[in-house]
C-alpha cells in the first residue's frame, strides 16, 4: 500500500454513513438534522497540509451546511441524472489532470460502489452496505460511519505517509 | 418462503420502532423530532419498483413528513377509536382485491400483534416488545429498530425475490 | 414481591436517566431536548388502568411537555430548597391516605436515593450511578435509562400482577 | 496518586469528547447542538465544594449555553492563534498564584495533549484520540465521552479526597 499511497494527492468522502451514521433526524416541519464528530474534524485538519480534501455526495442543504462547517469543498452529485459519482469524480480528475491512482475514497453505500472500485484506494465503515463490504477492492474499517471513521484512516493509514512527505519536504 | 414471496405485492411498514429506534426527542415547546437511517431509504429505492411500500401507524406531524420525504405512501390509523392496524389494512387489501397473502408486515409493538399474525410474511426488528419476538408465526430479524432493519429485509429475504422478478420480466 | 405488589397502587417514576439516558441536547440558544422511547409510553398505557402513575422529578421545561405528552402527571420538588423528593412523595401521600407500602418507584440518581429506600419497591436502571446500584434495596434492571426501562418493568415485575387483577375484578 | 489528590485545586475539563461524545448535530441552516450527561452534572455538583472546576476549550456558542446550564466558568482558548490550552492554563495559574501540582485536567484530543503531561493529574475517556490514550502521564478513563466520565472520575478517584476534605474541616 505505501507505493500507493504516495501518489494519492485526493481525499473523497461520502458524507452519509461515513462523516455519519446515516441518521436523519426529523422534525414535524420536515427540517432534518445530522450528526458528524470532532473526531474526524481534527483527523481532517492533520490531512489537509498533505492532500486535498473533497465531499462527493448528492446535494442535501444539510451537507451543505456541514461542509461550510468543516471547511471543505463540496462537490455535489445529481442522481437520478446523468451522472453518478465516478463519473463525476471521472470529470474532476479530467479538468486537473489527474488520475484514478490520485484518490482516495471512503464510501458506505451502494451510489459509492463503481467509485469505490475505481479510486486507487478504497474504504468503508465497519456498518457499510453489506454488498460494499463483500467488494475485494474496499478495505474495511473497524469504526463505524459517523464514530471517526476518518481517525481511524488517518491513524491507521495517512499518519505514515504524512510523515514521509514531511520529512521529504523538511 | 421462496413460495409465499412469489406472492408478495405490498410491503406495509410500521414507523416508530421499525424505521426509528422509537426515540422520541422533545424540546421546551413540545415539538418533537425522530431519527430514521439512510441505510433503508436506499433498501426502499431498490425495493420500490417491485413492490408496493406503504407506511401504516398512528398519526402523527413528524411521521407526515418522514413518509414525504421518503416519498412513501402514509396510512395511518386511529387508536382509541374503532380501527385498528390489522382491520385498516384489511379495507385496504379489499378496496384493492388482494388479500393477506399478498402481504408482507414489518412491526415492533403490542398494536401490530394483529396484523403480524395476519400477514403471509411478518417480521420484526431485534429489540421488539417482548410479546412480539415471542411470537411464532414473525421473524426475528438481527437488526435493532432505526438501525437499518429494512436494509436487513432486503440483503437476507427480498433481494433474491427481486431477481427472480427482474429475470421472469427481462 | 407478589404480596407486596398487592399493595401498589402509585407507580412513581424519576425523568431524567429512567425516562431518558440522562443525555441533554443543547443548541446555541440555550434550548434543550431530551429523549424518551415509545417502548415506555406503551407499558405505561398498558400500566395506567391499574396503577396511579406519576412523574417525580426537578422542574424543567422539557419534562414538563414530557409529561404532557405521555399523558403523565408531573410532580416537580424544588432541590436547593426545604423539600427532596422523599419528602415531596410523604405528603402526595399524606394528602391521599396512602403509605410508602403503596408506593413503586423507578429511580437512578443520588437525588433519588431517600425515596427508593422508603418506597415499599423501589427499581434503577441498569447505569444507574453507582451509589444507588450498591443499594440492597434496589432491584437492579437490565435496560439501561431511555432504552425502555418501564417495558421490562412491566413484562418483568407488572404484567403477572395486572393478570391477577384483572381476574379479580372480570 | 493521594498524596497527589491533596494538593489538586483545579479541576479543568475539556468539553468536546470529554463532557460530549465528540458529535456536533447540525440543521440546514448550520445551527449547531450538542449533547452532555445529567451524571455528569451531577458529579460536578459534588465536586464543587472543593474544588475550582473550569471548563478549557476553543470558543462555541453551544460551549456558552453549556457552561451556563452547568454553572461552571468557561475559559475559552483561541487556536490558530498565539495560545494553546497549556499557556492559556499557565497563565491563569500564574495570576492566581497556582502551579501544575495544583491541576487535574481531562481531555480528549490533540489539542489537550501538552496540557495533559502539565496537569499533575491527567484523565482521558476510553474513547480518547489514539495518540492521547498512548500518552504514560494519562489514566485511561473506562467511559467514553459523554457518557458520564466525571462521574466516573469522581466515584473512582476523588469521592475518597473529598470524604478526606470534609472530615479535615468537620
Amino acid at each position: 500500500m505505501e507505493e500507493i499511497l504516495k501518489e494519492i494527492k485526493i481525499i473523497a468522502l461520502d458524507v452519509d454513513g461515513v462523516l455519519t451514521d446515516n441518521k436523519i433526524y426529523i422534525d414535524e416541519l420536515g427540517n432534518i438534522r445530522k450528526a458528524f464528530t470532532y473526531k474526524d474534524l481534527a483527523a481532517i485538519e492533520q490531512l489537509r497540509p498533505y492532500f486535498k480534501i473533497i465531499l462527493i455526495t448528492s446535494s442535501d442543504r444539510v451537507n451543505d451546511k456541514l461542509a461550510e462547517y468543516m471547511g471543505i469543498p463540496y462537490h455535489h452529485v445529481r442522481f437520478g441524472g446523468r451522472r453518478d459519482k465516478k463519473q463525476h469524480m471521472f470529470r474532476y480528475l479530467q479538468r486537473r489532470g489527474l488520475s484514478w491512482r490520485n484518490v482516495l475514497f471512503v464510501g458506505d453505500g451502494i451510489v459509492d460502489k463503481t467509485l469505490l472500485q475505481a479510486a486507487a484506494l478504497a474504504f468503508c465503515p465497519s456498518d457499510a452496505a453489506p454488498e460494499i463490504r463483500q467488494l475485494e477492492a474496499v478495505y474495511k474499517l473497524g469504526t463505524k460511519g459517523g464514530d471517526g471513521v476518518i481517525e481511524e484512516l488517518f491513524y491507521k493509514v495517512l499518519q505514515r505517509e504524512i510523515s514521509r512527505r514531511r520529512t521529504q519536504h523538511g
